[in-house]
């Protein structure tokens, strides 16, 4: 593999993942800032050389750009104990990162991102509106997961895959978004376990 | 491979992924219908069984059930032509995938959903004020897609993948959710060279 450089904003939970992926597998990461507060994923710069998508995280790897934090950990940890040998483990920890972008981020990290960051003063009416469906909707993927961790230690299979570091991201973070972990006491466990993990790194 | 079961509702278009994977690699797939607009994915009776996030596509191989279209659509094609045999390639393929369930499927396909199906006038207000937000991203994403298509005919490397039978699926009906797409010509042809690939089947 040619040098890595991550395109990031260290808040974000997305770039994480990709982070704590690079570290479980001890890979040396360079990491490139954007305030993403100020614009500076959309500059005609960024837009024709990094991702014309206009966001981050990216994964650089060489001249070559990987946008969207799952596709690049399953590239950085293709072959590893990260994801499962076999057929259907593979695919059932893809179903739990896809179950995190569509059932998890858009609820959970964005009502983090608008509460915590861009104040709920500032918010737009529209915004505003949707506060009480992404509630819900996050309410309900942590329900999920709580009661899929009720009978085993880790997403798939019995240790810590990409399912696991997907969901962590945005999970063990998600009380600045206004959900209340405590009484959830099987995803707790889970993101101790995970914090544990041998090479583990905190967000910043 | 046991004897496969696709749980759908033969309208959408992540079921219909599933069915089209399967067709191009000419595998055989049991269907069992449910109707999503009468909850019948929300009976205690499937959240026990086929899906606790009550939702589908589910892909059912034996005993074993694979929620998330993409996952199923990857669990089915693995080792196939569908998709790529170098790493880079796959992450990519896989970051396509997830631009479709991250930006596409949530604008495209849900306005697909409330204006050909639920219909506008029973949309909730809260629906409502959400539609010039997700055409805008729909826009967007088909945007992306055009300019992507600009300079190739697949959307990884030079044959077709998952990634274009992930995104094939809401956007060849995309004019249904009010997506004008004869003004973008390159989404056109590629939609054109889906519908030629041997073993292709249609939409219902």
């Amino acid at each position: 593999m040619d040098d890595l450089i991550l395109h990031e904003d260290h808040r974000s939970g997305n770039c994480y993942k990709i982070r704590l992926t690079a570290a479980l597998l001890g890979l040396p990461l360079e990491r490139r800032e954007y305030d993403i507060m100020n614009g500076e994923t959309r500059t005609p710069d960024f837009l024709a050389k990094v991702n014309a998508n206009g966001r981050i995280p990216v994964l650089q790897e060489g001249k070559r750009f990987l946008p969207e934090s799952n596709a690049a950990c399953w590239y950085l940890a293709e072959g590893s104990d990260l994801i499962p040998a076999d057929r259907f483990g593979r695919a059932d920890m893809l179903r739990w990162m896809f179950f995190e972008q569509y059932n998890h981020e858009p609820n959970i990290a964005t009502l983090r991102f608008w509460l915590a960051y861009v104040g709920e003063a500032n918010l737009t009416p529209q915004q505003r509106a949707q506060i009480p469906a992404k509630r819900m909707a996050g309410e309900e993927a942590l329900a999920l997961m709580e009661q899929h961790l009720a009978s085993r230690d880790w997403f798939v299979g019995d240790r810590c895959t990409l399912a696991d570091v997907s969901l962590y991201a945005y999970t063990h973070v998600a009380e600045a978004g206004g959900f209340r972990l405590e009484d959830r006491r099987n995803v707790c466990d889970w993101i101790k376990r995970v914090a544990e993990l041998p090479g583990y790194t905190a967000m910043d």
